[in-house]
């Protein structure tokens, strides 16, 4: 893990490079609350590829600002792949950017067998396409798991923009 | 300055204090970007006093997202009263919340004559009524700002549900 740059550095990689692409990035997120849309934010000059951010913390406000369905939700729970899909698309389609990343996960303290704590899903939605993925950060605590989250989508816009992602 | 908390603090205050009065809150972010959102979702249990955080950053978001009148913006421009007040009344007709805190202002580096850095307007809206000001953090560089904008957020959420603001 010694390579990876802290999360100024990776704010300020993804800030050149989504101007370089002619990108606009929205921002869907659940267990992060508002952490990703800072970390960009941070940069001066942000204002040129940041677009918008939704932090959709109930799951009415999934619902009301994202679209998501409410049978997604009853089916496969907030923290699932469907409902990051669904977020990330709703995010693209809902904003003017050309990029979006959600996150929903378990920041814990705590989380049950079936979602320990630790577990989130990301989507990235751009041009009808959406990837998803899961990682289990494990119990880092709910600032640990937060940062981490934050920093794994940051990597995942970079990823997009560098065109490493499918 | 020596009694008064730091963000942890402010966070760990709001929240019990939010779920005694029975509160919801939203929030509704330009400079800060997320910071206020991702502040009080820092505290564990926060789900039960956040609805949702709106972090418009440009100004179509802010007219999409919250119903900021676009004559408004061209009027009084982005870091306003007005604007500051529209943000909070459209955060709050736009959630499930009972309280809503915006900010806007000039985050840096660099402002001009007219809107120096550090200059921020702060509304916050509940129940039909909306209360609005200003503070000049002055010149404190990006990341000062945008942490004072915070730290001053959460004061001003605290005063509202400790009725200490009109």
């Amino acid at each position: 893990m010694a390579q990876i740059p802290d999360v100024r550095s990776l704010a300020g990689i993804l800030l050149p490079l989504a101007r370089e692409r002619g990108a606009t990035i929205a921002t869907a997120e659940s267990c992060t609350g508002g952490l990703i849309a800072a970390a960009i934010t941070d940069e001066a000059g942000s204002s040129a590829i940041f677009d918008r951010g939704f932090v959709t913390y109930s799951n009415i406000a999934k619902q009301d600002m994202l679209g998501v369905r409410e049978q997604t939700l009853t089916e496969h729970g907030a923290v699932s792949e469907r409902v990051a899909a669904e977020m990330a698309e709703g995010a693209l389609m809902r904003s003017k950017a050309t990029l979006a990343v959600s996150v929903t996960g378990i920041a814990g303290p705590g989380g049950s067998d079936n979602k320990p704590e630790g577990r989130v899903w990301f989507g990235l939605a751009c041009q009808g396409t959406v990837h998803t993925e899961m990682l289990e950060f494990g119990p880092l605590g709910r600032a640990g798991v937060r940062a981490a989250t934050r920093d794994h989508a940051l990597r995942l816009l970079i990823a997009a923009l560098d065109q490493r992602l499918p």
